[in-house]
């Protein structure tokens, strides 16, 4: 129960995607059993499964599934299941490559193309975990000991191939006795922190403050926190990162205080074909996300709600970008152009 | 029901203080009955009644109560129960303020010492609500047309002896048609944006949007509001403002975005004995509020919550203060000195 690798949001068995329902965590631990493509795309719109990586993992099966039902029907219903997927969710772009990747496969040839595919996929979480571990170091490395650290939104095991990006390096500098405290906020409206983060660090032994997103600045100002620590949805070819809503008040308040502010994502987030933040698709959910809390109306009635899901952090309040491929001090167009386009290169040989 | 003025508080009836249940709304409307100066400070303490303002009316009703049952004990009995009101709540100062007007009414003579109290519980009451009509007029005229507002809890009715601080600024430029937008901060985690400040407001026509706290710099950044306006539980004599934890945070992000920030709040808020922020007592409540939500566990076991109720906005970030003495731009220690000295030797008149 203590090895962190125990929680798999997305696993696969006997021809079916069992996704652990991170809606009803952490009171009740169950599977959704999903048996084809839609189904994938429901869990992945319902958020039954969520966290950019975990998104693109999951999608990546679904591909299989949908390999399975449609490719013996021609190739315009396989494509058709890719779009569908891929309309899941907006922002995160994870999923697009993921499912590029599946699309990518070839197949012809004497290997079964539902196996090949299944192989991609399997390949595509394993990759997954890999660079998480990567990055675990490469971001514990940069922490002085002894830090307090701020985290938010679910960035860990639940929400990657395993592991986790922010809270990856979370894990990493704790083991590395780098941290005095972890500190999570809440991340309302769907709550995150409270539910994941906090569930999934302290399977691990590791403890764990919780806090209402509003109190982090002053939290900062009473010197408890020396690192933000998040992940990322999307990041422009600039450095900008799309991340769940709160993120950019934290980078703000961040700067405010001198704490410094660490975005950890594996290179499958980065977008190099957007210029910047703004032309990111920033998903809107349903206003009932914040009239409800807790699964009790919260507000009077005839209330509206307005609930981006997302918002985009310039770069310039970056101090530094974690990816498997390396890391980026103050991401600026040249700066990311020189380790993605140098990455690119070195995939395709 | 859609006069504003038929929200309140906190009533005295037959000899009882009356104090509408505002941990229960906006699902069930109640009062909770005092027949005692306990039952007042348990409220208080307990959050029935809450908002600076509300809290020294409600002990100034409580010293009443305390008077009828200690009086006739002697001296010491009524000192000790207006020293429990007092206790009942750190942060805001009207509370200590209130108790103050009370214990230096002069109780000899040939009216009923009771009933000079209660004529006094009703002259705070009464001057608070003024004061509020008097700020709403002052803020409202601020504001250029059209403007989109933000409020962060609650500064209405329900906060006060009526109309509200900032809550009756803002009812004030929607009443001169200044407001383009109302936005409230839901208020984690207490809920007081979409419990309280929502039901006042529909109450009286006035559309609201809420949204989750960490959403409010995205809204800045979007170009939604130009103002954020915030009430306040304690002025020091330099300008800082405690309020509602998250304030601090607003008043961040509003600088950061060239945004106006606006501190509506009595005269009974400003305590010039203390010199800055440092000293204001801060209270921080049970790790429940912040690890329950909507009436339901939403962390983990184990999990630690760290719940400061206020949080010190310095100065500096505050681009005016409103007071019912006046308007203070860009506050410090010399502009607050020139208006609360004047005021103070005008009352003392």
């Amino acid at each position: 129960m203590h090895d962190h690798d125990s929680v798999r949001p997305v696993r696969w068995s006997e021809g079916r995607l069992l996704l652990l329902d991170q809606r009803r965590l952490p009171a009740v631990v169950e599977d959704v059993v999903c048996a084809d493509h839609q189904a994938v795309a429901r869990a992945i719109e319902q958020m039954v499964v969520r966290g950019a990586p975990a998104i693109g993992i999951a999608a990546a099966y679904g591909a299989v599934l949908a390999a399975r039902d449609c490719l013996s029907r021609g190739r315009a219903d396989w494509e058709q299941a890719l779009a569908e997927l891929s309309a899941a969710r907006p922002t995160a772009v994870n999923l697009a490559w993921a499912l590029r990747r599946m699309a990518a496969v070839p197949l012809q040839g004497e290997v079964d193309p539902v196996q090949r595919l299944l192989d991609e996929a399997h390949a595509i979480a394993s990759a997954d975990l890999a660079a998480n571990r990567r990055m675990g170091e490469l971001g514990a490395a940069l922490i002085q000991a002894p830090a307090g650290v701020l985290t938010h939104c679910n960035t860990g095991s639940l929400a990657t191939g395993g592991f986790g990006t922010a809270l990856g390096v979370i894990r990493q500098a704790w083991f590395e006795q780098r941290l005095s405290a972890v500190y999570a906020d809440e991340t309302r409206p769907w709550l995150q922190g409270a539910r994941l983060t906090a569930w999934e660090l302290l399977r691990d032994g590791i403890p764990v403050t919780l806090l209402a997103d509003a109190a982090a600045p002053l939290l900062m100002r009473e010197g408890r926190v020396q690192w933000v620590i998040v992940g990322a949805d999307r990041i422009t070819a600039n450095g900008d990162v799309a991340n769940k809503i709160g993120t950019y008040g934290l980078a703000v308040a961040a700067r405010h205080h001198g704490v410094r502010f660490m975005v950890v994502a594996p290179s499958s987030t980065v977008d190099m074909a957007l210029a910047d933040g703004n032309a990111i698709p920033i998903e809107h959910r349903a206003s009932d996300e914040v009239l409800f809390a807790g699964g009790q109306r919260i507000a009077a009635d005839g209330a509206r709600g307005w609930n981006p899901v997302f918002d985009v952090t310039p770069a310039d309040l970056v101090d530094v970008l974690v990816t498997e491929c390396g890391v980026i001090h103050r991401p600026d167009a040249e700066r990311m152009a020189a380790v993605f386009e140098r990455d690119t290169v070195r995939r395709n040989q």
